[in-house]
């Protein structure tokens, strides 16, 4: 996920990229960089670090360019650096780019480029877009454009300004977003309607397949085979802070709807065919393991202790998942076949960096799950694995904890299988897996369901959150969930051990969230809720199956999946079950009390 | 522990004896049985099985003798049958006796009455005492017990009967305890006060190193060289049933004071210089496990969680603990190579069993931890380790859940023993494990300065209990009981997990009990409860370190003991807190709500 911004017009371009390119800012901060163009040539300005620190690093004044792109990176292929920054040029320097998306056939046309006898610069998939782009070009942009985007396969927006048309930028769009829009002193375009709210509420939302010129004085849009199409014009009714929400009400509530697409993003190149592609895994000698330690903090912890249930049914060795303020003080059992899986969405939780360093010193092998690329952690483990959720502002994980569960899964069934084990339900896993967009998707649409339970929750003190087996995650999570942002005393309790001592905590009316979707275990499970009936509980369940329905008024249904997977569903009710009983109690939902959302100290 | 009991006087003897017994029953109920005396002869009749089920068998307007000897067992030595219940004859059937205690010497005396000719019907350490009795016996009956007692080891009070003497009972007592009186219709003997309030108030409390003559007009009490001593007279103001609970106002703080004893009891004979003395597990090879489960339910789960914390600190293979409810569809790896431990105070934890029956088809070895002889667990496990903790009958486990701590401690530094890899500390532990009676009752005596705290308990509606490492262990106990008894929502973390989300929970007044003894984390876990305070936390800190006085308004110390095992007396203070905010809020104690003792359904 990065921002980028275009402008061409009257006014000095500098500024305004720069600008832009703040309020972009949310979607990565690796690396900023801008190309400004005239009759004279490019001049391209990109570094490592944030958008700060290339402003400060430019003398504003002296450019009096009028058009020009802009770009701020959240890495994804090669690690932050002045050299993967965007924009990336051409050897003449007469044509500059910058792409938000992945390229995911970018080997083998880097490849075919270079027998060509093109140089490139990057480890970035990105810079293919400009050579291509200056193979094809004889003078037409639109056309040598078109020539390009029919090679890409993947997830592509582009911006292209270049130095014989200095006063033109060109677009085109595929799976990554893209708005262009005209204002009194030119055109604009952006990752974001935010960064060009400022110059117009009328806005063209691009959609997939379609490539745009900007001239100072118009906007033109084409289908990818040069034909004109008419744009299609969408009056923003919101302000600026409510654009930076994506038109939603909290950053919170964004990113629980960004999760289909960061689940999609996540996924994507890692399944072909029955096959999980983590090539980073390839340097990894897995043979002489014998013990498996997952290592996180809070929901990252619960992603550790989904991860060593599967580990624990596919494999016959240790597998155990510990929070990492008590595994560096546990003595734990690590050598050289050890493998430790650390996960931490930033990649800069103190406990668990100091618990990788540690196992490193020890002899173990190590695996770092992140989200933020290039972070501390991905210096230290032996190799990082990156969900693809894109920044997390909120302070309560949403897309960071469904990314992880989807990226361990996936993590997990490729250890067994170095290990010459792959489990026999891996293809009906992975099968589903590949639906989960879809069916997140669906669960999001029970958002105004979900809201009429939270009314139940409105009022408490307590509740308390049930399950056995895979569904505890579900439990701890969803309990994380409402204490966090709703403060209501939220408790997770393993179904069974209900009624050795906690059950006494439930009276009349005490609501009780129920989880039932392990085959094995939900007849129990039922069991346990009736006990909690027996004393007077207001229950909700979530469950897969058909439920009598005369014995349970609160069913919520989540699609026939593999088991192992039921979880992501069942966390997308649980958030919103959250997020409407805070904001029922009226709380500020993205900053709750008393939390920071990157835990720096121990 | 037993009950034992006895009558000489004016009525027939059965019907006092089986009324005295079962006001005793509470101390066991593995086996039951009288002799009643007169010139003829004894008549002998016990029975495995309650008491019950004895009065069933005998025909009880048949039995027309006025003295006798009674006893309820609980099983220490020998399973429960028929042989090895009370009372033992000698060869002649001329003599009988009941005895509670243990003899801890009876195999070498054993061995040499067996070479004076002797021959033994029972497993039980008891039977020596009539034979050594018989031995000695030339006509004078207390000179024959003053003889028999000087050669015995261990704790005991005995009662004794002949057909030379049938119209008096003699008694003995060191360190378990005995009760004589004297009302309108004879004379009396028992275990415990309840079994005789009903014919006098004023009794004598026997002292250790006493015996006593009782006749229908008389008692008379002896030291043991046989010299007549004063009888002390005590007058008990209370009714029967606050008798039941020796004095005091629940079952569960009767249990909560008998843990000194219950500690020294599960302690005797199983510690020899620095060595343990666990004869059952001899017939275990462990050389070739690799991996080790500790299976438990609620507070046996707990115990759990400090068995493997300290295996996973002494050995270096895989230690695991999880509820048997969870461990049971876990799919665990387990096969000959694997040691299953099993923890359960009755012995008859529906879940319990399951795991274990599921361990043994798989091929485990296993261990059992259990309080009451003879349960469905010892038939099951390959080795059965028994707490002496003695029958519990409050709901919330106390004196089970200590002695479960020592014997686990005592298991796991053998097991590694036994691997060839005794700790480097073990002499350390095992030298305050011996000290621990002392220590628990010294925390019994912080009983006043605990209640002042529970007073900020008293209107809370919630609490939170904090800690790392081997504190998270009372952490999980003290929050149990909380919940349990007081039904305050108290909830358990890891000190270190608090800021990665329920911190949320934290505000102006909220109460947090922390624990700080581990001394590798203290001062970590010291840090996050300044963070607790900062928002506002009323702290309760439990400590083995003097801390500034001025941060910290309500410490409570417990001795500098080995950080192995500082969760015993920190336990204590948390059963003492749960137990003072229960009754200052009123509750039913021993019958908290939704709560049964013993969990024989899944």
């Amino acid at each position: 996920m990065c921002g980028i911004t275009g402008y061409t017009g009257s006014q000095e371009a500098l500024p305004v990229l720069l600008k832009g390119l703040e309020s972009l800012e949310y979607r990565g901060y690796d690396s900023a960089g801008v190309t400004l163009v005239d009759e004279n040539g490019l001049y391209t300005q990109k570094r490592k670090g944030r958008l700060a620190d290339l402003e400060k690093e430019m003398d504003i004044p002296s450019f009096h360019q009028t058009t020009g792109i802009g770009h701020t990176r959240w890495a994804t292929h090669g690690v932050p650096s002045q050299l993967n920054s965007h924009p990336h040029t051409n050897a003449s320097n007469t044509i500059s780019i910058v792409h938000n998306g992945i390229i995911e056939n970018y080997e083998p046309i880097k490849e075919e480029l270079i027998r060509q006898g093109y140089k490139f610069q990057s480890e970035t998939d990105s810079e293919v877009i400009v050579h291509l782009i200056d193979y094809y070009y004889q003078g037409d942009m639109l056309a040598a454009l078109k020539k390009t985007v029919h090679h890409l396969a993947g997830s592509f927006s582009i911006c292209v300004v270049s130095t014989d048309h200095p006063d033109e930028v060109y677009v085109a769009k595929v799976s990554s977003p893209m708005v262009i829009g005209r204002g009194k002193n030119g055109s604009y375009c952006a990752s974001d309607i935010p960064a060009i709210l400022e110059y117009t509420k009328d806005v063209v939302i691009m959609e997939d397949g379609q490539m745009a010129r900007l001239t100072p004085d118009q906007i033109e849009v084409f289908d990818f085979e040069g034909r004109p199409i008419e744009a299609k014009i969408t009056h923003i009714p919101y302000d600026l802070s409510a654009a930076q929400k994506g038109g939603f009400e909290t950053y919170m509530l964004k990113e629980i709807y960004e999760q289909p697409e960061a689940i999609r993003e996540t996924l994507r190149g890692r399944i072909s065919g029955n096959q999980i592609i983590l090539p980073k895994l390839d340097g990894l000698d897995l043979s002489a393991i014998d013990r498996i330690y997952i290592v996180g903090c809070g929901t990252a912890y619960h992603v550790g202790i989904y991860g060593s249930t599967l580990l624990q049914r596919w494999l016959p060795i240790s597998a155990i998942s510990t929070p990492a303020s008590e595994f560096r003080y546990g003595h734990p059992v690590v050598d050289e076949h050890t493998l430790c899986i650390y996960i931490s969405q930033s990649g800069e939780t103190a406990d668990t960096l100091a618990a990788l360093k540690m196992t490193n010193e020890m002899g173990a092998q190590s695996i770092a799950i992140a989200n933020v690329l290039g972070s501390s952690i991905s210096r230290l483990a032996n190799v990082t694995l990156y969900t693809c959720a894109g920044p997390e502002v909120a302070v309560a994980s949403t897309k960071a904890f469904t990314t992880q569960l989807v990226l361990i899964t996936l993590l997990i069934i490729k250890i067994a299988e170095m290990m010459g084990r792959r489990p026999q339900e891996a293809d009906a896993v992975l099968h589903d897996l590949k639906r989960m967009p879809e069916i997140v998707d669906d669960m999001l649409k029970k958002s105004d369901e979900v809201k009429e339970y939270a009314e139940l929750l409105k009022d408490q003190h307590d509740a308390y959150f049930i399950g056995r087996q895979l569904d505890y995650v579900s439990v701890l999570e969803g309990a994380l969930k409402l204490k966090e942002i709703s403060y209501v005393h939220a408790d997770a309790y393993y179904a069974g051990e209900l009624k050795h001592g906690p059950i006494a905590l439930i009276e009349q009316g005490t609501v009780v969230i129920a989880m039932a979707t392990q085959p094995e275990v939900a007849a129990k499970t039922i069991s346990n809720i009736e006990e909690t009936m027996a004393r007077g509980a207001n229950v909700i369940l979530i469950t897969n199956k058909e439920q009598p329905a005369l014995k349970f008024d609160r069913v919520m249904r989540i699609p026939e999946i593999h088991p192992t997977l039921t979880c992501i569903p069942v966390t997308i009710l649980l958030q919103l079950l959250a997020y409407h009983t805070a904001t029922e109690k009226g709380r500020d939902v993205d900053k709750p009390r008393n939390l920071a959302k990157s835990v720096t100290v121990e």
